[in-house]
This record gives C-alpha cells, structure tokens and sequence, in this order.
C-alpha cells in the first residue's frame, strides 16, 4: 500500500472512532492565508497535491480533490486517480459533492477553524437537503493520525519601525477605537495575519515569503489590544515595543479568552475570520457586528512614510533587476543558462542590492513554452534551457524592510517572430492605457480592468487573470482589497473604490500555449492628479517599477505617438532612478536600452 | 384649506378608521412599471408632487416626501413644505425615516401590491426596532378617499403579428416550460408587463408611451398559461390569436386564482413580482422558487425578425430625424423656434414617417441651460427659446411595430465656442470607443463603460448618469436586463453579461449647469465578430442609428485617424440608408452633412 494510499485509509478509520461519515479538508490556515505553512499542509499530507490552492472531501467508500483550471494537469500527475475523484472548481463545489455522495443522515466532519461562516451555512444547507449533518470537530483528525506533523514556525518576531511604519502602533489602534465606537462597537477581531503585524507593527517569519508571525488579536475601543501569539516568540525589544497598551497572551489562549466577550458587541470579518471564532463569540453571547476587519483600508492606502519607503525599496530592487537583465542578455546567447540558474542568479542580485529580507514569492522563471503557463513553478523537473529564439518570461519581487516589490519582464533571447512583437506590443498598449488613466474618485478596478485588456480583445485575444492587485508594505504581496479585474471575477475586490495611497500591480500579458508567454508587470501608486478645468477629484497612476522594457519586443508601427512618449518618458526615468546606482559595462548597457524608440 | 392640504388630512382620518399610525405611498403599480398610469398616481394626488420618482410616508403630526437628486428642486416647487418635510434618496430611505419618527408601537400600513418583498422586509426591520408594526392593508387608504380616482385604461390589446415578433406565443411559452421543468417548477408568475406582451405577443395602450397592457399571467410547465385582464380588452382577433392555451380570466382573478397554487412551486422574481404576490403564494401552500423572469433573457436577446424589424424602424426613423434636423438649421437662425415647438415638429416628422405609434418616451427638447439638465422636460413655464450661439440637444424615439427608437442629437445654434466644441468632441470619442469595442462573450456592461467616460475623465470631467440601457422590441424605450453603467451603480444590471441580440443605447454625454448640455446617442446591437486569429467567441456593436452629427461641433484635430474614419464611415453609412428616403434641399443638406470630415 502506497503512502497515500495508507493515510486515507488511516483517517477513513480516525473517522470511524470520530463517529463521523466524512470529512473536508481544505488547503488553508487558522487565518485564511494565502500561502500557508507547512504545518498545516494537512492537504498535501493527505493527497500528494503540491498546488496553492484546492480541498478534498473524504467519505467512507469514496473521495474526491477539488482544484481549479490551473492545475488541472498537475492534480492527476500528483493524486492517485484510484483513490480519488478529480473534480473541478467552480463547476462542482464541495457542497454540490457532498449534497450528491454523502450518504443519507451522514454526520460529514469539517474543522471549523479553516473554513469561512460562508462555506459552512452552504455546506449545511446542501446537506440538509440529505438529511446529512455537518458536524465541527473539536480536533481535526488529521492531526490524531499525522504522527510527525511539523510544528507551527518558531520564529521570533521583529519590530517594525515607525520610520517605516509612517504611524505609531498606539495612533493606529487610537483610530480603530474610534471607528469602533462610531459603530458603538467594543471590540474587533483580527485573525489575518497581514492585518495584525500592520496593527502592531510587528514582522515575522512564520509564512513562507510573507513577514508575518502566527497570532490573533482583539482591539478594543479604548485602544487597548490583546495579542495573542506564542511568548517564546517575543523577545524584550517586541515587549518594550508592544507597550502597556497591549495585553500579551500565548495564541492557545484566544478561543478560551473569546468566551469572556460576554454581553459585548464584537466586530467580526466574514471574509476574513474562520468559523470558529463566529461560533465561540455566539457561544459567549457575543453580539456580533459582520463588518470589514478595521485595518483593511488603513493598510491599503499607504501613508508618506509607507509611500518614501517604496520608491526606496523599488529603486534598488530595480537596479538589482536591471543588473539581472544585463547579465542576461550576454550570458543567454552564449547557452548553458536555465530556468533555475536564471531565478538564482536574480535572488542573487537582490540580496547583493541592499536589505533583502526575502523573495515576496517564489520566482515564476519561464523559458519558451513554460512562459505560457501563468502560474509556472520551475523546479528540478521542469527546469527547461533558456534558448535562441525564444521568449524569457520572469516574475519577481522582494521583501525589503522599506517596501514589497513584484515585476515582471519579458525578454526576447536572440530574434523574436512578428507574431511575438504583435502581441507584445499589445500587451505594452495596455500596460500603458491602465497607467496613464486618469479616473474619479469612487472608481472601482473592474472599471478599469478593460484598458489593460482592450488592444488584446481587438485582436480577438485575451488573458485569463486580473490586470492587477494590491501590494503590502514589508507584507503580502497580494494584499486586498482592491484589485483590477474583470466584473464577474470569482476573487472578490474589483468592485472595491481605489483611493490615493493604494499600490496595484498593472500586469497585463497574453499566453500561447506550447509556445510562449508574455506579461509586463510594474507596481502603480494611486496618487491625485490635478487636472486644469477639472470638475472632479481626479485619481491616476505614479509608477514605483523602474526596469527597462525589452525594446526588441516593441513593434513601434503599432504605437500612437503619444503611447511611444510614454515608452520614452518611462526609460528616461529608469536612467535617472537606475542609472547612478549603475557604473561601466550595465550603466552602459541601460543606456542603450534606454535610448527613445 | 388647501387641496393638497384636505387631502392629506382626510387620508390622516382614513388612517385613523383602519387603526393605522401611518402610510407609505410610493410612485409604483401592481407591476412596478417605470412609468405609471394616472390611476396610480396616488403620490401625485396626495402631495402634488410630478416627478417620476418619489416616495411619501405619512404619520398622524408628520409627513415626509422623498426624492433623489433630478428632483431637489422641483419636489420644494410642488410640494407644500408646511406640511411636507423634504427628504433626499439614498441617503435617507423611508426605513430609517419611521425608524426615527414612528410612535413607539405603531402600526405603519403599506399596500403589498406596491413594494417588492425586499422593502418589506428592510422596512419590517426598521420598524422592529421601535416595537411598531408594518401592517398589509388590504384596502389602499388612500383610494378609499380619493372620490374621482380615474379608472385603468380601458384600452383593448392588439394582436403584436409573428412577422414582428419572430417567435410564435406558443413557441415563447414552449420554451419557458422546458426552462421551468429543468428547474422542477411547476409554473412562473409574470407580473412585469412587458414580460406579458411579449410573452404571449400582444401590445395594449395602458402605460404612456409603452404598448403594453395592464395584466398578470401564469406560465405552466407545459406550456398553457392563464392570462388576467380586463375582459372588455379582448377583441375576438386576440381571443383567437391567444388560442387555446391561454384560459382567460379577469384581472381581478388574479390574487385568488394564486390561492390554487397549493403544493406547487412557483416561480416568482423578487425584483419584479410585488410582495403580495409573495404573500399570496406562501399563504396558499405554494413552494416560491425566488429566480428572474424567464421571459427577460430571451425578451432582451432580439431574434432575426425583430432585428431586422428594428434596423426598418430606424431607418424610418433616422431619416424623420434628418429632416428635423434639417429643418431646424433653416428655422433656428431665424429666430421664434422654442423648445415646445421643436418637439412638437420632430413628433409631427415621425408620424409622417411611417407606422408611428406613439412616441417611446416625453421629448426631451433642451435648449441653452436646459440642456444641461439631464431629464428635462419641457413644459409651458419652462419652454425656452432656441437662441443662436447656443447648444440644442434633443433626445427623443418612436415605437413603431417594428422596433422602438431612442437617439440623441446635439446641435451648434450659430457658432459653439471652442470650450463646446472640445467638451463634444471627447463626448464623441468615447461614443466611437464604445461603438467599436470588441469583447469577448460573457463581458459585462460594467467593463466597457469606462471606454466612453475616458476622454471626458482625462478633462477632469463626467457625466452623471450610464452609458447605456436595454431597448424592447416595441416594447419599453428601458428594458433590462443589461446595463453599461459604472460599477456600484443604484440601478442593477451592469453586471449582465451581454449577448448577441441585445440592443444597447450608447450615450455619454457632458453637462455644464447653467449653460449647456451635450450628449451624442444612438442604438446598437450586440453582434458576434469573426477577428482572424481569435482565439475566443468576440463580440462587438452594429449601429443601428443613423442620423447626422453635427460637424460643426466636431473638433477633428482631437480625433485620431481611425476616429475620424469612424465619423466618414458613420456618415456614409447615414447617406446609404437614410439618403434614399429623402429628396431636394433636405438631401442635398444631408450629403453636406455627411461629407468627410
């Protein structure tokens, strides 16, 4: 019997001793992350599935894995089709599956602290219509059989200086107290992890590429906070930094300390904070006030200081990516260069660039046909050689203390065809259209998502992912609420107003299948633009990217005179930010590729 | 005393008769029809006031009307503010008004058959919280005293003949009960009337400048419907064209014929069907399946017959338009030209044009100032005359029965100042961009209304309304359920994918209040564009509008070559189809019109 084949069975008869006729088991956290850690990759353990995102449902004679369209490949090379049903999101969710597999008057086991209040009441509603019974468990009964389970990340926390920072821990919960007690609110629940390191002022190292520390915390309307995070991870300085104002607990102690929010009206993210915390404020007599998590928008729309920071950090990240672009440009002819060696020799220059804490995500580094596959991941098997005549497509980014970046260029090695111009410079067009826009306040991304797309749609084209999301500081770098995307899209925050202080990512691309990928990627700042005779409060777009764009690529016939402006106006501003961190051999180079169309 | 006064005390003492504290009064009917008869002009009655939108809630020492920003002004005009206090929708609804004013243990009563489930409920809410009660009167208060209440139109229905329609009744509803069986329904309610016209292929006269008759029906799962209207609308012709499977009742059968629905499922849409028909069905036993119409999508998707019925309208039309267009830039410079008499010029055109039913909507005949208010209409006290160096903007349409029009032409009276003819020509632009978007299937009206909005965004400038609605098939001039609208937007329908068949208006416009109003509108169909090299099911417009745009008004050096050839292209196209139709100075103007630019 195979590993896998083992673990099923094991849990299939941990849920016979559970009392239960089934289980869910969904790739997430106690906090809803984006990337999760390995501790709780109780998904992968199960299944074999390597992907970012999907679930599995078990039942006792059948199983299945649910993942969406990106990895669709991928889950029947790494699951065992013997043992499990492939099933596709969004087409069958899990509770269409358990509403058709789970046997009449089952008790279907789910842990009700990875899973949102939404999936349960659907969940609960599809079985009902079975007579089946959806049941929270008090411990996952992965856990009981997962006998070496990885403990959560030790790392300590870090603190977050206000230099960076821009405001004080204090000032930033002072103006969620009054938030609060405008809602005549007691307290609110944070339980995303980006939220409460922004709230504290704090940085971890608990999840892969993203400076966060495992932790809950309460904000109160007077100001005060309850942290809850493991002790052994705050040393004296964190303490010190923390202050009176802040009462520390060890994270197992905030569903008990939930219970004492008796009588008290509590603020609670529904998209955000699992159904746990839902259930122990209703157990506690709680009211509960379904609201945003009160840090969302302080978070995204960055301060001076946040905003000094990230053309700090992007400034040095883009002269690391342009050193990267140099060296390629004269090692790719020579052969011998691959993915990897191409992705590690970029990390490479990052850390040499100044204060690279970590990569923001893991390097999506594309020769050729790989390029095509949007969210590639190169690894020992798949690495392909960077070859002649092909497309090169890398997708970047750091975490500095200063700022969060994430780019993405696209270069031609050795000649491109006109086909790869064509749709390169539609691409650009785009690119373009979005970053020059000047738009109203109060609109939206999905407003917008249609300048990025609109040169691609002329030609009967198109890309099947968002123009854009938010960025963090010295945290996620995917980071809501915004984002620009088409209307209809399953990830919500394309119907979220942009306002000054936020940071997207404008990344248009096209992808032809088998043969080649291209996407062009800077990060914007939502800045007010004074426009003469305006009758409204205009918003547009200051770039923070500075990289060259691979002129090679741009069909200039296919410009208008004032997209080839821009094209002119951009490089001329890599040479000024770049160029003096730049000396011989590459400041030359950047000047060449720099020159106006 | 006052009449309005009387009235509002005599409606206090009804209230005090049927044991109420209080009464809602909106501006709706039974079907919540955009425009509404006289018979149900209650709001109208009891307070004077003769917007089309607007709401009033009466308690025994306070009464409030409510209204949204068109009418802030006209509402303080027409309504006596001694007695009426003046409130502005959105920002205070009825809801929050009762829950601030109604006497603690209230009973509040609002007529089921005119506010949909949802007010109910939000309403319910509000009250909840003061202890007061919203109670369904059986009998509205307001009709028990209004002495002269005039009747419903006794206007007979017609027979809407298969060559226009393009579908057989029969076939329509054929199609509804395979849609309903896929979805284990045993019948749906049709309450909108237009939903009903179309349905089963008949028009009426019971709703100004909509053919459409006052009706409710049911469609059963095999097809057969019971249709409810006045006996003495129907002619032997409809008898005969309904056929057997329509069973005929009165109006009035309605509501008791709902008692039979016992044990069924029905659906009902909860943005159309009002709450008593909810009411009604669950008192009967009856499962209420809550999904839209089923006659919306197909309605909204016009099928080869209909299209073509449409493209002959508009050229009829169109060539109506030309001729008062051209009339106008010979009357106008004289002098002695009104708003009054334009509109009255352009409706004596369209009748002499051929087919002329009624007009699809009030003339909105701006001249000057009036222009830039966006639904003007003009009236004894307002008419203005049509001075020269002045704008002239004129939005009007037809129902023909072969399509309904909409269009909307902006004229230079003498000589635009070059402010006009800037602001125009971005106006212009963005219809352009709009009218030649490619899409792809399945792209919402939320995406692309950003294309005609961005010239005028690059100005700092806007409009304050959408880009485009639905039109009907002689049927209502605003039809759902698509939209180009911002995202956000009050009214819904911006989300709607867009599909083949569906005709949209395109209308940006710009409104400079206190001196001029501009917007350039025509009809366009959605159609499927073949793109060499797609690789997705693309979309685009064909215009189905042809009339001149004033050139005088067109800043070419604004334009972009393609722009330009947009506009020669345009205007030849107006020459081929509306040309034939005209003869001697009119045609000689409209080929100076049309030349290139």
């Amino acid at each position: 019997m195979s590993t896998y084949e083992a673990r099923l069975a094991a849990l299939r008869e941990q849920l016979k001793a559970d009392r239960l006729d089934g289980f869910v088991v969904p790739l997430t956290d106690e906090h809803m992350s984006e990337y999760v850690g390995t501790y709780a990759q109780r998904l992968a353990w199960l299944t074999g599935f390597q992907g970012s995102a999907g679930a599995a449902a078990v039942l006792p004679a059948e199983a299945a894995i649910f993942v969406d369209g990106r990895y669709t490949l991928q889950v029947r090379d790494q699951v065992d089709g013997r043992h499990w049903s492939y099933q596709s999101v969004p087409e069958t969710s899990i509770a269409d599956w358990l509403k058709a597999h789970a046997p009449d008057g089952g008790r279907i086991g789910y842990d009700p602290w990875l899973h949102t209040s939404d999936w349960v009441v659907k969940a609960r509603e599809a079985l009902a219509s079975k007579g089946a019974e959806l049941v929270a468990v008090r411990r996952n009964p992965i856990d009981a059989i997962w006998s070496d389970k990885p403990e959560p990340s030790k790392a300590s926390l870090v603190v977050h200086p206000d230099k960076y920072a821009g405001k004080s821990s204090a000032a930033k919960r002072q103006e969620m107290a009054d938030w609060l007690r405008e809602r005549h609110a007691d307290a609110a629940v944070l339980s995303a992890l980006d939220s409460i390191a922004w709230t504290f002022n704090v940085r971890g190292k608990d999840v892969d590429h993203t400076p966060v520390a495992l932790s809950f915390a309460l904000v109160h309307d007077d100001g005060t906070a309850d942290l809850f995070v493991a002790s052994e991870k705050l040393g004296d300085d964190v303490r010190q930094h923390l202050g009176n104002g802040v009462r520390i607990h060890e994270r197992s102690d905030f569903e008990p300390h939930l219970a004492s929010l008796s009588g008290k009206t509590v603020v609670a993210d529904p998209e955000r904070a699992v159904a746990a915390i839902f259930e122990a404020l209703e157990s506690a007599g709680a009211t509960i006030l379904r609201d945003r998590d009160p840090s969302v928008l302080p978070k995204a729309t960055k301060n001076q200081a946040e905003i000094e920071g990230h053309r700090a950090a992007q400034a040095r990240d883009g002269a690391a990516l342009t050193r990267f672009l140099h060296w390629l440009s004269i090692e790719a002819p020579r052969g011998g260069l691959d993915e990897l060696k191409a992705a590690a020799k970029l990390e490479q220059l990052r850390k040499q660039c100044g204060d690279l804490r970590d990569l923001s995500f893991d390097t999506i580094s594309g020769s050729g046909p790989n390029g095509a596959i949007v969210h590639y991941k190169v690894n020992e098997e798949t690495n392909r050689p960077i070859e002649m005549d092909s497309l090169y497509l890398v997708d970047s980014g750091g975490q500095y203390p200063d700022g969060t970046t994430d780019v993405t260029r696209t270069v031609a090695i050795g000649t491109p065809t006109s086909e790869m111009r064509d749709r390169f410079t539609r691409v650009l067009k785009g690119h373009i259209a979005l970053g020059s826009a000047l738009f109203p306040e109060g609109t939206r991304g999905t407003q917008l998502d249609v300048l990025a797309r609109q040169f691609l749609w002329a030609a009967g084209i198109d890309y099947a992912h968002g123009t854009g999301h938010g960025v963090g500081s010295y945290l996620a770098v995917h980071e809501g609420p915004q984002r620009i995307s088409p209307a209809g899209s399953s990830q919500a925050g394309g119907d979220e107003p942009l306002r000054a202080g936020m940071i997207c990512s404008n990344e248009p691309g096209y992808y032809k299948t088998g043969e080649y990928g291209i996407r062009v990627e800077n990060l914007v700042l939502v800045v007010p633009v004074e426009v003469d005779g305006a009758e409204k409060k205009m918003l547009g777009f200051e770039t923070l990217t500075y990289a060259p764009i691979d002129r090679n690529l741009i069909d200039s016939d296919l410009l208008t005179a004032a997209e080839r402006q821009w094209v002119d106006d951009y490089h001329a501003r890599v040479l000024e930010i770049v160029g003096p961190q730049l000396e011989g051999d590459v400041k030359s180079w950047l000047e060449e590729q720099c020159r106006p169309l």
